[in-house]
């Protein structure tokens, strides 16, 4: 451990960071790989979980802590009486300009009396910053519920983040680049801050997740592809022993935060898609389990909706209740927990 | 979604059961692409870090909280003052009788005042027992660690686990199958609870977990392979539709718990292995931005001794110290917090 001058410290430095592109590169191939030996397992486990009534509802309920937290109630409520299907894919795996990080997840609904939509389908992209310290992770668009009327889960949260996203969209297109700077002084920024503000988070929808744009701020698909260019070229430059500049990095003012209806979105989104969905047997058959345990069974036909006041303890729709008696439908076969 | 009757849903429970299998034979598959991808980038990055006063130190300066959270202020000096190497390795890669999920740890410690070894490396093996709800995870063996006088950081737990897991091993050969009953009679059952009773858990040393065995209870070579056999059997049965019998769940009324000197030892040892171990030139950075943020240095060379009690802010140590200025040996390069 002798003492080392600045610039062989700063050779350690450039040699680091074209190990770091490396080890990068050779995560993106195991994605891939995964991803293609995955698939036909994937395919065949819908086809048998179609099968199962509630399984989602079920894989959902008995969800790894990080996601459990994030699901009131009443969410449950809503995923036991008419969550059927369920789906995350990597929809830009084999795009040259999109990455195998990024991911969409699906969620069918039978007709229900919350919102008319069949289908919620997130995105997340996997995208570079320019500025902000390299910052990379995942970004999201608002998606449109269309809620029933006096039925919105997230009281306006996901209407007023989809507004918003609409705005700066117009706004960008009739400014052209100018226009970060007036973002906040739209009414759709000041009705969504507001909303935020009022909002309780240690009660907030499930559903307000699907208004989540980013833990930091938005980052086109332009933006990101220009940051992995000029980071390409970098590292080229690394290879070759140059002296590398780095960006400069932009301060921002102003509080992107103020606007996200869900900090963590992103976080839940890589906990689902890289835990949830592909260990769904193994929290269904934990299901079962508690299930064994507690003598009780499926019973959401027999679920009284006058009990529903949002404090109802949701895990006796869906398979933990303690009062619970066996139904005809779909019971439990015992000791199934062994592989 | 209708009713099903009973022997619809086992059948339903039997193809989950297959498929999960199939499941796991691609993450296994995964994992051995893995390795053998990133070991040539290991290799290199062994090389550039031995160039590197304090990396890993500092790498586990900065490793996530839920390593951070079990290294006390005295080890991060140990660390800072005499970790040269570090290294994760899955030796059962290749041994169609072991896993590719177990792992070796394994560090590397210049001269110091606090134990006589170089080397102390604790394997994981990854095991399914017979019993047990087909329990299945990591269990390891207690190392021991060759304390100098006045020195030993955990206060007698990793002896008192190496000598229980001997009095235990000799029990073993002696009675031959009988032994599990005499097991909390022995003097070394009696003395490791007894300390682990006596130790407050919020301040136990990181090198405790040196005494880790597993958090249910230690399962042989010989078990886990009988496991793996007769796993093997029902899914042969189940793929040819066959009914199958589940093996009786035996209730234990030990409390293997009593005598683990680190519960969550597995996870920690997780944590380390598919997280810190793969991203530590991310988490080296980091140490460099805090760094860099708050003016400091490495400056192991000026820590004073004398101000050593358990309760000193290690960070000054590797890196984060407010009140620190340049120093001759390895100033982190500024600017280079992107790839």
């Amino acid at each position: 451990m002798a003492a080392q001058n600045p610039e062989e410290v700063l050779a350690r430095f450039e040699e680091l960071s074209v190990l770091e592109s490396e080890f990068d590169d050779v995560e993106l191939e195991i994605i891939r790989k995964s991803n293609a030996l995955n698939a036909p397992l994937y395919k065949k486990r819908a086809a048998v979980v179609a099968k199962i009534p509630h399984f989602w509802a079920l894989v959902f309920e008995q969800s790894p802590p990080e996601v459990d937290n994030f699901i009131q109630p009443s969410d449950s409520k809503v995923f036991a009486e008419c969550l059927e299907t369920f789906e995350v894919s990597r929809f830009e795996i084999d795009d040259p300009k999109g990455s195998p990080r990024s991911f969409s997840i699906k969620f069918g609904f039978g007709d229900n009396e919350y919102f008319e939509d069949r289908v919620l389908e997130k995105k997340f992209w996997f995208r570079k910053a320019l500025d902000g310290d390299g910052w990379q992770g995942l970004v999201s668009e608002p998606v449109k519920i269309s809620w029933k009327k006096g039925k919105d889960m997230t009281s306006g949260l996901t209407d007023a983040a989809y507004d918003l996203y609409q705005a700066k969209k117009n706004l960008a297109d009739a400014a052209n680049g100018d226009a970060k700077a007036k973002e906040s002084s739209l009414p759709e920024y000041r009705a969504l801050a507001k909303k935020i503000e009022l909002s309780e988070e240690a009660s907030i929808s499930f559903f307000a997740w699907f208004g989540f744009v980013s833990s930091w701020r938005w980052i086109s698909a332009e933006e990101s592809e220009q940051a992995s260019k000029a980071e390409a070229e970098r590292l080229e430059k690394r290879k070759r022993g140059e002296k590398v500049e780095e960006e400069p990095t932009e301060d921002s003012n102003e509080d992107f935060q103020e606007t996200e209806v869900f900090p963590q979105g992103d976080e839940l989104a890589t906990i689902i898609a890289e835990d949830m969905w592909p260990s769904a047997i193994k929290y269904f058959k934990h299901a079962h389990e508690a299930d064994d345990e507690e003598l009780s069974d499926l019973e959401v036909e027999d679920y009284d909706e006058d009990d529903s006041d949002g404090e109802i303890d949701i895990r006796g729709l869906v398979g933990k209740g303690r009062n619970s008696k066996d139904s005809s439908e779909s019971p439990p076969p015992k000791k199934q927990r062994k592989t």
